[in-house]
């Protein structure tokens, strides 16, 4: 069993993948904003004009010229001249010159010469045309100056980004209605086992539905790429491997699920070996669920072995998967979504392995505060439902031998 | 400015919308589990047997009777009669009688009369047909049992539960490969303004690209729900009125975003207050940004005003609309993507008032320990490029009068 004689901790292992990657090189498509939630970016997005391209005021109010204001108070306001209102979604028609105002509302363009707005509540009518203004302004108050958002030529969103409510808001403010978005990438999917069949199937006895090619398909999805299912294969070294290296020639990276027995393993790192250069790179990592998880890199695409045990692929799927993928979409780091709980239990781990424990977070939704408790989830670890119930995954460091109860540790969701 | 005399706490205002809505009686859709991916089941999912529904052995090495092994040492091994392999993906022929074994390889089927499995590293051959064991094992060690990951009839998805890759494993592991999940909520959205166009057309001095409609578009997508946008509507009572009369009888919910003036502000609220009943629940809320925030349930459906400014829009967004898609989805409670971060700087706050600051966050991809800052972005919080770079929103408490830089702060992820 040489998979157990070299067991790298996790994210060495991951370096070891990503560094033996090509530097990402994805192909784009154009998409209609509307359509690209999700997506990630293929290019920096460039202002074509600055927003706002005009002058605009935040508040309901008074157009004028802040020196027109200073000193005034309560009990010594200042009077301007009415000369007009700023009509919404047009160009006011007049100028300002000292010791004149116009009625401007939110959003309004202010007139040429006013550099400011003060609000309504701090201004009087005295007269048909004679307002009463108790509060001075400064230049620019309640103002947004041209390019104040952005300004034109400005990198507004850098290549890599994905594309969440905001970004399409601001692709939308300038008129940018399409962009190019990284193709998605193609994963190809193998699930190996003489005991494995197609869910839609009746399992004989012995015979076990092959939960892999899903979960894994849905995380894939998840994370921006694309699955493609090459459905399950024998525990035959030739079967495996043509199955492999068409689905290596036709995507972007290649994840085979192990039979779960030692020699299934092995015939997957001897499929991996044989399927190109460098081939293996790592056979064995220091973590639970996961020990048997073989990384590849094939001819500039990774290849990735996972254990047949469904929990372990999943997890380990997260661990070594999405990171290949955000690569492959050549995505800005972000960070993981996670919550902070208090644990309820005392758990034990071996000194030196990073383990990962599927928890329950008991939510009290209503607390603005985040208060969560993390229960772990307990069976063996090749069972699916305890996946199913967990709301994330505890890593527990190498170094610790366990947590305790009532330590606060940080919850990764899934 | 009748909004302003009544400013209520987010989280009650909340509930006060929340509250007014009918219990939510969702219709439903069966789809492919392989689509299920994001949707919320719409029934309990029970299992119709137990999982694994044979006894399966989780190591690799021999099945036996775990008595014959009692006692068993490196230096007084127990000697057992080896009668077979059994074949992966089927039964075994064969049933073991006190003194005997047979291999076995992870996820094989036990034999009859096997109640343990020793792994292989603890055993030797020592003749044709003898095992030497030299360890000894419990019964059930190294066995997953019949029914131990769910038993048959066990309610394994609750109803409202958001189907994740390992939902999908499963129901995949059950045979389940259609169900029953919610369909998706049609959410109308209007957009008021005189000043606002169709984001593909050139704006006129004193014009603004439609924003609202596009960044609610994605974030009732990204929540489960269907975006039905109908589009700018001019600043007239009876115009706004038909539309959203016509919003509200198909869609399960509706949000105006205001014209940006105080008298538009005033118009939805009228609107809503004709809509049907009761009508306006919540007209101003304690919160920056979102003051202008209109809650209200015309005829058992929601109706949301929310300010013209995008950045309030979208986070008042967060804060009101997706609470009602959740219920609308029937979803269970879970917990919403944060991190834990440093914050760079001191941060003021009006205290009674609960501020959302965007926030980008400085991220140490490689640090497995989430060390990150909480970096504050600056700006008039009407500007659509301060959310489009933040990485999510900082909560500061009502309570608080500010947050002091070096606290350690949690941000939701946007």
């Amino acid at each position: 069993m040489p998979e157990f004689l070299t067991l790298l901790p996790p994210d060495q292992a991951r370096d070891e993948l990503l560094a033996h990657l090509p530097p990402p090189n994805p192909a784009s498509e154009s998409v209609a904003v509307i359509h690209a939630l999700g997506r990630f970016t293929a290019a920096d997005a460039i202002a074509p004009h600055p927003l706002p391209d005009f002058p605009r005021t935040t508040v309901d109010g008074y157009a004028l010229l802040a020196k027109d204001t200073f000193g005034a108070t309560d009990s010594l306001p200042a009077y301007l001249h009415l000369v007009g209102e700023v009509p919404m979604g047009d160009s006011p028609v007049f100028e300002l010159n000292t010791g004149q105002c116009a009625l401007i509302h939110t959003g309004g363009m202010l007139p040429g010469g006013a550099d400011a707005v003060v609000m309504i509540e701090y201004t009087q009518s005295a007269h048909a045309d004679e307002i009463e203004i108790f509060k001075s302004v400064a230049d620019g108050e309640n103002v947004i100056r041209i390019g104040e958002d952005v300004s034109q030529g400005q990198l507004v969103i850098p290549k890599g980004t994905q594309i969440r409510p905001a970004e399409i808001g601001g692709l939308m403010a300038l008129g940018i209605t399409s962009i190019d978005v990284v193709r998605k990438p193609r994963v190809g999917l193998i699930s190996t086992g003489d005991e494995v069949i197609d869910p839609a199937q009746s399992p004989r006895p012995g015979q076990v539905r092959d939960i892999n090619s899903y979960t894994l398909a849905a995380l894939v999805e998840k994370c921006g790429g694309v699955a493609v299912r090459y459905g399950i294969f024998s525990d035959q070294f030739t079967v495996l491997k043509d199955a492999a290296a068409q689905a290596l020639s036709e995507c972007d990276l290649v994840i085979i699920t192990a039979g779960s027995s030692a020699s299934t393993r092995d015939m997957t790192a001897d499929v991996i070996r044989q399927l190109g250069e460098p081939g293996v790179l790592v056979h064995g990592i220091n973590t639970r669920p996961g020990k048997p998880t073989i990384l590849g890199v094939c001819d500039g695409k990774a290849v990735i072995g996972l254990p047949g045990n469904p929990v372990s692929a999943l997890v380990n799927g997260y661990l070594f998967v999405v990171p290949v993928i955000e690569k492959l979409l050549n995505a800005l780091p972000k960070p993981r979504a996670s919550v902070q709980a208090r644990l309820t239990v005392n758990l034990p781990s071996q000194a030196g392995r990073e383990d990962w424990w599927p928890v329950k977070l008991i939510v009290d939704r209503r607390s603005p505060a985040f208060n969560f408790e993390a229960e772990p989830i307990f069976g063996k670890s090749n069972l699916i439902f305890t996946l199913a119930a967990a709301d994330g995954l505890l890593r527990i460091d190498p170094d610790a031998t366990g947590l305790s109860a009532g330590e606060i540790v940080e919850v990764v969701l899934i």
